[in-house]
């Protein structure tokens, strides 16, 4: 999509005139970076010419996108799938169609849309991308959920239901608990009747973070300190042992996950925090026979099951409509990303999820 | 079994005798400890009075029984299945049936048998248990291989088998490639087909130990040292990244296992010989998706599935018999039990694996 843009501006930098026939987009305001490297730095806020609108496009004037980690790497040129700079910033996004191709029918002008699956390029103010990416939700969706239910709460979904098969009763062991996908996890867990363990770093304001997390349904909290004790278990009392952890930390984080799974448990490693490995005893694999393993939600959407995922998506949003599912954001008037980008590069201390609001 | 003898024993000392009609077994002479401990210290070699054979009991003349780790952490009382002390070591074993129960119509004087599933008490000069834990072999099976064959050359066995669906053409990456296991696990590989890329520790004699190796089928041997590089595949040239590794080692060699792996591969930790754990990324987690779990032989042993058990070590032993399937060990006369014990638990330096021949 950037790359269409950046051609369009080089035909008529380069003097061509197109046609006055051809439909196109409002000319965009866009998070720009054309090399990687910090992003604080690299990233520009430039003013990016109209492209045309094809057939089968669709231009959204967007309302939300928001700032994840995976957005920061892939800006610093480390994440492994990234588009190639000159490239617009974000990845998630949702807003409302703007104006459309002249072969679509199912969308119009005032639709709220969101991007599915998702794709590069959604910090600006208007995108212009085929209809297959354009996904039509109910009005009354918030667009900053819309904007944000792919990767964080369809990582919680997918790990809850796919990596072990849990019953009512059973449970599962969290570090990051106040992450995004942490509140996820405690909320879908509870709705199937699964308990959550939930662990906290140590950080001023963590009983606050506890009773947040608590009102949104977690069984036990924990900071790590609490947990330097011999046996973790002692803690549960006459709470199931779990079969299921998740850990986005690493470290001794992760190590703490693996003291509360049950005899054959599974750990799951969907991030790392902590910028620390995971370290396993040879008694835990063969003695305690825990299996360990990963999750990475991009391999999920990219294999080729959007209508699966759609579905997946509606289930997720409902339960935000019906407000069963809500999670921590801050929205960011677009005017001040690069504050949002401080917070979320950790400059400002502990921040929630930084959404951008155009 | 123990604890009978020892009732034998009480029975006898306090005066009671005997009626004439049982059937008792010889003496026994008997490696006994009647503490957990260091087992150089707490082993000694004593003579056990006769036991009575039950009718459905068989008193077996021991040929062999190996050292395996886990008897050494049996007696140390480090390994989470154990017989209480006052008890006989060993695990493994095979040998000939010298007298059997007036119910045993299967088992004749002068059968070859075999532990199996494996049971305490091996490492004396007869053996009385019921039928049920006999299992009769084949006259040209060498004793020795049908007491060492359950609990290594199964765990390679089960392990290839059973964690990931193999092809003929993939690839296996392995450390501690010279201990039972690993030489199991080139030859039972090279028989599906499957490459096998093997990691030593350096130390004097690896170059023999390389040739020995090779010689069993092993597709390429590496040291450590020699996989101080950048990036561990380059090596690989035209042949296939492994899918599956094992580890018995832990620690750095845990982590060339890993460095190995293809997309997606499973590392099995069996063992951790250098005592020190396993380290992972959490990119080797989330974008590399890789797998880590543990394989304990005893489990599979404990599954109630005595009858697939035995159909497997026939199909090892046939292979043995074969000369499809062979690794080093020592023989050790049961006079020199002690010598043997200080091999095994590493006084003597590297040794191959120790067998009680009596």
């Amino acid at each position: 999509m950037a790359c269409a843009r950046f051609l369009t501006l080089k035909i008529q930098t380069s003097g061509k005139v197109r046609a006055f026939s051809a439909l196109m987009s409002p000319p965009s305001t866009a998070v720009f970076y054309d090399h990687h490297g910090p992003p604080d730095t690299v990233t520009k806020i430039i003013k990016l010419p109209p492209v045309e609108i094809k057939a089968n496009g669709v231009c959204v004037k967007m309302l939300a996108a928001p700032i994840n980690p995976s957005d920061i790497n892939r800006i610093q040129g480390v994440y492994p799938v990234r588009p190639q700079p000159p490239a617009v910033g974000g990845y998630e996004g949702a807003g409302l169609v703007h104006s459309v191709g002249s072969a679509i029918r199912d969308l119009s002008p005032g639709d709220l849309v969101m991007l599915s699956p998702p794709s590069p390029g959604t910090w600006q103010t208007h995108v212009v991308k085929d209809k297959r990416f354009w996904h039509k939700l109910d009005k009354d969706t918030p667009a900053e959920y819309a904007a944000t239910v792919t990767i964080n709460p369809l990582t919680a979904l997918r790990m809850i239901e796919d990596i072990v098969d849990l019953k009512s009763g059973d449970a599962i062991v969290q570090n990051g608990a106040t992450s995004m996908v942490g509140q996820c996890v405690i909320q879908l867990a509870k709705l199937r009747g699964i308990h959550t363990i939930n662990i906290l770093r140590d950080r001023p304001g963590s009983d606050e973070a506890k009773e947040k997390l608590k009102k949104l349904g977690a069984d036990e909290v924990y900071t790590e300190s609490q947990l330097d004790v011999k046996n973790v278990k002692s803690l549960l009392g006459n709470a199931p042992e779990p079969a299921l952890g998740f850990n986005c930390v690493g470290g001794n984080a992760a190590s703490l996950v693996l003291k509360f799974l049950r005899q054959g448990g599974t750990m799951v490693t969907y991030g790392g925090m902590a910028k620390k490995p995971v370290t396993v005893s040879t008694s835990a694999f063969v003695f305690k026979e825990l299996t360990l393993t990963g999750f990475y939600v991009q391999n999920w959407l990219s294999l080729d099951r959007n209508e699966e995922l759609r579905e997946m998506l509606d289930y997720l949003l409902g339960l935000i409509r019906e407000g069963k599912l809500k999670y921590d954001m801050e929205l960011a008037p677009f005017s001040e990303f690069h504050t949002a980008l401080d917070k979320t590069l950790g400059k400002l201390g502990s921040q929630p999820k930084q959404i951008i609001k155009f």
